[in-house]
């Protein structure tokens, strides 16, 4: 029996997040189909996330057994060959059997992209949150600081979503001004609430427009209320950029 | 009466080009519907350009003659809400009634992404060529000097194209290196002959694979002879991202 762990780009824009639903098209169900045509058998597949409906993925984790005898070198380039274009394995390879894409992570990192110009970018439309509004950087880099470390999060958190703790440690917060008027928030940390690091975007994004005081952001925290954070940032801004065993 | 400038971005993904014709989605039928609807006139729309189908635009720019009383700096956002969210108007202007945006260019600048890592980058399957062989920069850069200045480019033309002359004048040609793998060519000139930036494109590929030896560039623009350039690469990677008046 083998332990295989894959690395996937995709662009969410048609699925409805990774995990398998009923009536609506997944990355889970897309790559399990593709698996099924190489392997001839129909793997279980465990997933390093459940990334929602619209987000994206440019080094996503997930691991399935399989007595396939296929060399790991070539399952990328097979895989490929059965998937649509939206979805790449970039690799493959063999772990060992107690690897769990879920479990044995450590460490992700997010990466959200804001749009920052008057106009719609037609090229970012799906990639992107189009805030046409003036966003002032320093005041989002002074915010970020009081994100660093461990807190309880649950501020932060959508409803809906059953954990044991909500208590979480980021180990860095970057706001970055790119090309063509892009924003780059990128934030690494030991886990994520259900829609985490969108409320943060979306909370960086009110210090931004002068809505929130960057410099109320660590009472914020410890407020543990949801409605004193920002809004909720949309879906298509969102990448899951890697996991770290 | 006014003559109107529009400057547009678009993704051509979905469009057969620029110019209007049967059956078939074009950029300049969907852009007359919007002019339309907001100056309650069909207007007659010229391009600077034709772009082909699936080729996108930074900076395309066109003008149409109206009666209308809009203010010209309401008429970006009254189009955008007109437009679907690929085509976006990001600036208009009043001009001189002999401004013709094709025949007042005196020069355009294009851009062509060649995405060269092994497995295609799916956030840029319908913005660049996908290229997994290793292309060799330096002597891109190398071959890109013998483009420079005047030169008959017929071997360079797409046939079925009447031009009175296929002499045209190159100001720049660069190649750089990018992120992820991205190589970015950027040419600049007085015109374009049919195909001819995607032409190019093929031909510094050749090169970068070593297939065509950079020093007989000159030689092989002199010949006029098609079949001594590169393939033409594909319409996805190419943008039209300027044009100068």
């Amino acid at each position: 029996m083998r332990n295989i762990k894959l690395t996937l780009q995709y662009d969410g824009t048609a699925y409805h997040g990774w995990q398998t639903q009923l009536n609506a098209p997944t990355v889970q169900e897309t790559l399990e189909g593709a698996i099924e045509q190489i392997t001839k058998a129909k793997p279980k597949l465990f997933g390093s996330s459940r990334t929602d409906a619209g987000v994206h993925a440019k080094g996503f984790v997930c691991n399935f057994k399989s007595e396939t005898n296929i060399p790991i070198e070539k399952l990328p380039i097979a895989l490929n060959t059965c998937l649509p274009d939206d979805i790449v394995c970039v690799s493959a390879e063999d772990v060992d059997l107690g690897f769990n894409s879920r479990f044995s992570a450590h460490k992700k990192c997010y990466t959200y992209y804001i749009s920052n110009s008057k106009f719609p970018n037609p090229f970012m439309r799906n990639y992107s949150w189009h805030f046409p509004y003036k966003l002032d950087i320093e005041k989002m880099k002074i915010a970020t600081s009081a994100f660093i470390g461990e807190h309880d999060f649950i501020g932060f958190a959508a409803s809906g979503f059953t954990v044991k703790t909500t208590v979480r440690e980021i180990y860095s917060l970057d706001v970055e001004k790119q090309e063509d008027n892009m924003i780059k928030i990128t934030v690494v940390g030991n886990g994520f609430l259900y829609n985490m690091v969108r409320i943060i975007a979306g909370t960086l994004a009110f210090v931004g427009t002068g809505k929130i005081d960057p410099l109320d952001m660590p009472e914020i925290i410890k407020s543990k209320d949801r409605k004193r954070a920002g809004i909720t940032a949309p879906a298509q801004g969102l990448y899951l950029t890697e996991v770290y065993y």
